[in-house]
């Protein structure tokens, strides 16, 4: 058998310590899959004296992480420390600038330096795969990047975060409120101490900015990226979306304009504008994607001859993560040191930004309103001045937060545009007890 | 840009016509992915003088089919003449004896003499792919040769027959019987004219085989499956499926003896044996298969890290299959000539069939019979001296058929011997119709 592919692992949490049994559990089985063994040479965590159940004696330790780069015997750093920026990405950019590969879980760090980390592997002839930063252990940057890599890809979008999909289903399933059931998820691990990051659609944007790039053939921006959260979400929404026949899903979608946008030219990739959004989206309960509950991960892609793939599983934990991070390192060991997006960055297109005022479909809003005569009314007169048909509206009373009700309404299929100028119609109405909240509904 | 990868394309059928199509539509972001352009240089198919709607003046034309193999300016054989045997095999064999790659969507092939070719194309070093022979457009070969890589596999299973499943969706939402929607399928060309292959189950046995030996790191093992079609399915079981909160779907289940079967030893891999079965199955509806409809096609594999992983989308038609004949040579384009069953076939192992009857499981059995008194007490009489525990029986009328009535039992868990032993006893019994339908409970 060939020499071992020597691995240098930064990071020994979870999904370290997944990684590490892992490649103890299956070695010899990963080994005849390889081609040649994966051999973890070195380590380095913030505390050496930690517990973590995996028995470390064997590996090399620096207390400084960037030595992993340095080290003759390694070929592989596995950079498991996370933060778009700092250590992790001093580390990523110095493996790479010693010709070595990296390996990432690290999303946040792709998504924001992942041009920079691809044209430095690139020009060192070093690979850098990130299998494990979307969808956990769900093979699909593999997916997108070999399987589809044939079709001109119209649309990608999915479920992108485990914590939120979890908040939502439970929700979904228990009538309780966002705050609630955070709380819970806090106190059971499945959400962090400040959920900000999943919760406020960051951690599902990261994800869904390297899909795209990769899908698209075009740079990443994510700055172009527009993001709502769900903590806005009521069980009252919940209630409603399902007596409409939708469940509610933290969506993250990037699709070309054209397609169900105005103005499509009907060529493939469309005018070259990129929409790219991650927010709380109405799901029909027939579609794969409302089946999908608690933590698991599903993205569906849609190409011009193979139409629309889906890819689903755990979209986190330190087995899954773990499994998408050694699948990138058997790749590593069999050969594969193709361009880590698909295509070379010096050839990866800049796509414009689209006007998300452009794209067409049907929405839900929820207002807030006082419960006093006229304000149906001024807000259905709000919508006819801008252009919005309204499919159903229905009214709703909260007795118990004092003279306050919900309005639900559903409008039929029009540019985004119309509904935002609606709410800006609305916008400092006395009427109004909150901004109100709006919904795509997933077409 | 690098030297274009020559293909020489054999068969010209809807397959054929739809690869042409790709490539001429999509080329230019084929040959930015793959690193150099994919050319057609030669085609071969039975008749050239049909109208395929696409121009083949471009292309040399081979009348033999097997000269393909011997031009000089071939790299890649793409086969799409279909057969186990005949002329695809000689091709096949021929292109790789030459040193080129091959690629296939044939399944039958594949699954008869996938270790023959395997290890030719291994000797030569040119790679064999054949992504398109199962779940036409899903790149499901890839997930688990590659994206699942790491783990161990305890079980994989899906639904691998669009004809199959066509036919029992659309039973289920109309409510006809089997024989009428099949004759509706086969004038909407969904089915064959001869539609044995697909109805009773051999081309989705053929797709398990293949999977199977990758998942399993095992040779190729197509006698050994235990294979039944859906031609005896009618309107009643489906209602009666449907009562219990079940669909019917016809499931490829492929995996090694452990957790659900008797004697399990806990450990990865069980006892190293393999079961390996293509049967109708009653598949909960809370289950990811039970919403898979029409001709699509689903992939559930099941690893030891990774979890559950699945796969989804259309399982045949010219775009999908076409995707997937061009993801593989863009993977030989790329360089890939790993081994084509993850393993060089010396080291596949040679797993021993497992015995059926030491399955655990819930099993839904039909029996039709005699409308008469007694009958209920020797069917029941029969259960318990065979060991079967019902969980519930119900007993429906056919007053149309002339005294004979139907009698449904799902079973309590237990080995799958206690029902073959109970239908045993009850075999030449006067009080049979016909013989029972039995059908697991997918777990």
């Amino acid at each position: 058998m060939a020499d071992p592919l020597r691995i240098a692992l930064a990071g020994l949490g979870t999904v370290g310590g997944g990684v590490i049994r892992l490649i103890e559990s299956n070695g010899a089985l990963i080994a005849r899959r390889a081609g040649r063994p994966l051999e973890i040479v070195a380590v380095c965590a913030r505390d050496r004296a930690k517990d973590r159940g995996v028995d470390l004696s064997r590996y090399a330790w620096e207390d400084d992480m960037t030595l992993l780069a340095e080290r003759p015997d390694v070929d592989v750093v596995v950079e498991l420390v996370g933060g778009a920026d700092g250590p992790a990405l001093a580390l990523a950019r110095r493996a790479l600038g010693a010709g070595k590969g990296l390996v990432t879980a690290n999303k946040a760090m792709i998504a924001h330096h992942g041009m920079e980390l691809a044209e430095l592997a690139e020009a060192e002839g070093a690979p850098l795969k990130f299998e494990a930063a979307v969808a956990g252990g769900v093979p699909v940057i593999k997916g997108l990047r070999e399987g589809a890599a044939a079709n001109v890809i119209s649309r990608i979008y999915g479920i992108l975060n485990g914590t939120c999909n979890y908040i939502l289903s439970t929700m979904e399933r228990t009538g309780r409120d966002f705050a609630d059931v955070l709380a819970e998820a806090q106190a059971l691990g499945y959400a962090e101490a400040d959920p900000s990051f999943d919760i406020e659609g960051i951690d599902a944007a990261h994800k869904l900015a390297i899909l795209a790039a990769i899908a698209f053939g075009s740079r990443l921006d994510f700055g172009a990226m527009h993001i709502a959260g769900i903590s806005r979400i009521r069980a009252a929404d919940i209630a409603q979306a399902a007596a409409l026949g939708y469940v509610i899903r933290l969506i993250g979608i990037a699709e070309t304009e054209g397609g169900e946008t105005e103005g499509a030219d009907g060529e493939a990739g469309g005018t070259g504008r990129l929409h790219q959004r991650v927010q709380p989206c109405l799901v029909p309960r027939a579609h794969p994607l409302a089946a999908v509950d608690g933590a698991t991960n599903a993205v569906v892609a849609e190409g011009n001859f193979v139409g629309r793939l889906l890819f689903q599983g755990a979209g986190a934990g330190d087995g899954p993560t773990a499994s998408a991070v050694v699948a990138d390192l058997i790749d590593i060991a069999r050969g594969d040191t193709g361009a880590p997006f698909s295509v070379p960055v010096a050839q990866l297109d800049t796509l414009d930004p689209a006007d998300p005022g452009h794209r067409l479909g049907r929405a839900y809003m929820r207002l807030t309103v006082a419960d006093r005569p006229g304000v149906l009314a001024e807000i259905t007169a709000a919508m006819r001045d801008a252009g919005v048909s309204i499919e159903s509206l229905i009214q709703q009373g909260r007795p118990e937060e004092g003279g306050e009700v919900l309005v639900a309404i559903v409008t039929h299929g029009g540019p985004e545009r119309h509904v935002a100028a609606a709410l800006k119609l609305l916008e400092g109405s006395a009427s109004l007890a909150e901004p109100p909240l709006v919904m795509p509904l997933l077409g």
